[in-house]
């Protein structure tokens, strides 16, 4: 019996996004599993409270977006991912992961570590949240090691 | 090249040892590595502060550790692990396991986790403790996933 199915690696293009895929990969060869990738934008929030602040760009979340998607357009050519398997999405970024993971009957959800406080550190309180409410079997890969 | 060599899982035998244990032999074969078991026994403090309470047995860590001996001896021989390979240990429980999975070099580190509630309950604090502390990857396996 397979122990993993469909993989689904959640990339922040903070950390090591390639390491994290390539690891991912193997992971997804060793166990004959599909892999996905989610990257998740969180829009910027204007408060009126807060009009002193310098004006955002209008189109900020639009050059994120754009520059998420090259990004993740070239790991998945370069680890040969199908494009339907491939996340971006709009939003909170704990609550995407999950709802992806959810969605996509997701049996193993792959995230980075760098141990001591980069759990905490890494896509914000997001590992953390991830390892907490997931319904699957969550990997944390220890950047450091690696 | 292998991604792990070495795999170490933490059982409490409060949760489903049983099924981590067969998830973890499986990870195990499919990955080429070796297996090794971990479990902790806290010691019971006594605090003379609290010397109304009815006294504690002298012998309970003794009862404690041999029904821990006689567990891990049944899974060891149900899954074939190396008697080299079993670490039963005395002392803080999140500290033991790091300790263990840093002086054996693991590069793989095995939890039970109950999703939502679970990964605080399980273990104490432990799993989260070793998740923010291990210098290597963690599987948080969702037991009731299977």
């Amino acid at each position: 019996m397979a122990l993993y199915r469909k993989l689904l690696l959640a990339i922040d293009f903070a950390s090591d996004s390639e390491m994290l895929c390539w690891h991912a990969s193997e992971m997804a060869e060793i166990h004959g599993a599909s892999l996905s990738l989610v990257h998740v934008v969180e829009p910027v929030v204007t408060d009126s409270a807060f009009d002193t602040l310098p004006p955002i760009p209008v189109d900020f979340d639009d050059i994120h977006i754009q520059q998420a998607r090259n990004q993740l357009e070239q790991l998945r050519q370069r680890y040969g991912i199908p494009e339907e398997n491939i996340f971006l999405e709009i939003g909170v970024t704990k609550n995407e992961i999950l709802r992806v993971a959810k969605e996509q009957s997701v049996d193993l959800l792959l995230l980075g570590s760098h141990g001591r406080h980069g759990i905490e550190l890494l896509l914000g309180s997001t590992t953390n949240a991830v390892l907490h409410h997931a319904l699957c079997d969550v990997l944390a890969i220890h950047l450091e090691r690696h």
